[in-house]
């Protein structure tokens, strides 16, 4: 063989070996991007079993999701699987924060995979994310929002960027695992007048909540912070100590399920979006509890967002509160239970908190107590909780 | 430039780009079967953080998963998150039933990628599964349990199937979308006098439930089928009339997400196991209630199994329950709220359905009421029964 036959011979097989490694890339089916949702009910439409929510009279307007954005700080077990669900559903626009990495220590819980280890979490999840749903806008930011100046670009980005550039996002998500960014995104919210939903899981890994926070007139998180918070530290700390929080995929699973569902009743405007719901995995038992801002609360953002509503909102509230209640009960024909709005709730003008639930830590009072922030049964033991429970 | 040199080039070219297409392929870190679960904090360890719900003193024995082996039936929208869950739990065997394929329109649900579409649910499910926990095995069934043959099979595997050959598997979790699939579980169940829960999310995707059998002790699917099941029809048949049930990756976490936090409680002995829990997602509302079997079912084996459980086991389950009872209440040092065992929950005994439950159809009684099948309330509108409710 001649020089050059055998260096046509090597092309030749390193061109085929090409094309076999390229076909070994390119996956059997690749989601293509859609620009209509429709309710056609086929085998290749992603959309099918979600647009049938309208036909089912759950939704009037699904379609309508696309023009959302929202924002989850804190993609772990629980902000991964909250962006997971909402790309499935077809969110129009996601920001992703996270500082984190990827590491085997997060396999017990869902979302990421071995190969994704030493990636940047909001880097992996992008990646995976529009595969499942190229429809979807991504706009990450792998940084600490605690620090001064990622915050300031942190609340630029929850005011500017929305669904169109220049407009605020429409829901912030809080997925994280510690006192501090709980009250970077607190502060936040607060001066940009925000509505957010906090999520946790405690250490133990066998109890959760999520809380909705609308400034000014529900507790923000320096009027009462979240309860069954179990301490202050989060997983780094602990770790550092030699001490590991446990953790389950089932808890945070819940809780991201609670999270997205209230997110999509927010959204797209269906059901009863829930104050307060908590999880206690040991006993399948779900607290829920409403919780009013506290007028001496340390943010002053959060006390001038209390006259704007009292001013502006409250009024215009109640009415629209009325016309929803109209619009469920008339959906008896889908065989949807209902119950009364009170069911299981206690409003904190009771000024007791809810059955079964232990408060992280108590706040401390500046002034005399005004009646509007949470208090009275901080020193009551949690022996003589469950004998007052046991007497009800 | 020669011929030669011009060739040369080529290769050169070529040999860089299979070098880095096969670095593509080859994912960054593989995860290696670990031989012994350990409790050490440390990033690679993917069992740091389970094996700590032992020194949070939730769980004493968590290494014993690996000792357990679970039959999931049904790989869908809920059945599929099981099978991740208990996968990274680090669940010693899983027994995976599924006829199905995956298509893009069950991209609106967890776990399955575009990519795996016109793969067999089983056979997907496994590869991804094998690759986030390679020290699980899995035993993979591509078909549908209902036929003749197929059942017969599906009862032998039920029955020797468990973690060693011959033995039986611990528990069966039934993740099924249709009537007949639920009926052959639990006519397999009552045959073996095997545990099972049963799982199942409502057509209109708001709502759903599991509901805990213990052959001879509770109601079993012949003596009252779950509740909140809106019709007895699956998805490929509506599909057939052009309907398209609706379905939502929330609900769908949220029931897998109770679903495997209640067999961990079952295997591991910890918290207490539900025998239902429902889920309202307008409302956030959480039903619970325990159903005694019906002494007049029509499976015999289900009547058998009453009186096995009269003679034998009553007894014993009740000091069990008592000790485990007196371990739940040492164990607030990590805050953990407990509630009285009938909070939310209404005995069948009572005979009346706990409230906001509404029945997917009443059982006919062939003889006199006996008192132990639920009934009585089939009659009352959902207007009374709200009624009723704001009157607790």
């Amino acid at each position: 063989m001649s020089e050059t036959e055998s260096l046509k011979k090597r092309i030749s097989e390193l061109e085929s070996e090409v094309e076999k490694l390229r076909a070994g890339h390119e996956k059997s089916v690749v989601r293509q991007k859609i620009t209509e949702m429709s309710s056609e009910v086929v085998d290749s439409n992603p959309y099918s079993r979600l647009m049938a929510l309208k036909g089912m009279g759950i939704v009037d307007n699904y379609e309508e999701i696309r023009n959302h954005c929202v924002a989850i700080v804190g993609i772990g077990g629980v902000g991964s699987v909250t962006a997971e669900m909402l790309t499935r559903c077809g969110i129009g626009k996601l920001l992703l924060f996270d500082y984190d990495k990827v590491e085997l220590a997060n396999m017990n819980r869902l979302f990421f995979q071995p190969h994704q280890s030493g990636l940047s979490k909001v880097d992996a999840a992008e990646k995976t994310l529009s595969g499942i749903n190229p429809d979807v806008c991504f706009e990450c930011h792998n940084y600490n929002i605690t620090t001064v100046d990622n915050f300031q670009h942190f609340m630029d980005r929850l005011h500017k960027g929305g669904m169109i550039e220049g407009k605020k996002v429409d829901l912030v998500l809080s997925c994280v695992d510690n006192f501090e960014a709980r009250m970077a995104i607190n502060t936040a919210c607060n001066e940009l007048r925000q509505n957010w939903i906090e999520s946790g899981v405690s250490e133990n890994a066998v109890s959760g909540h999520i809380q909705f926070v609308t400034p000014g007139e529900s507790a923000c998180f320096a009027c009462a912070p979240p309860l069954i918070v179990a301490t202050q530290t989060d997983e780094k700390t602990l770790k550092r100590d030699g001490v590991c929080a446990a953790s389950l995929p089932t808890t945070m699973a819940v809780v991201a399920g609670l999270l997205v569902q209230n997110a999509l009743k927010y959204l797209l405007k269906f059901g009863k979006v829930s104050d307060y719901v908590g999880y206690n995995a040991l006993l399948d038992f779900f607290p829920t509890m409403s919780m009013k801002p506290n007028s001496d609360c340390t943010d002053s953002f959060c006390r001038g967002n209390q006259k704007y509503f009292a001013e502006n909102v409250r009024t215009t509230q109640i009415e629209e509160e009325q016309v929803q209640k109209q619009e469920i009960s008339t959906e008896n024909e889908w065989g949807i239970e209902l119950v009364s709005d009170s069911a299981g709730a206690v409003d904190s003008e009771d000024r007791h908190v809810t059955q079964g639930i232990v408060k992280a830590y108590t706040v401390e009072k500046s002034h005399e107590d005004t009646g509007n922030s949470v208090g009275d049964t901080s020193d009551v033991s949690l022996e003589e909780l469950i004998n007052q429970m046991k007497n009800v």
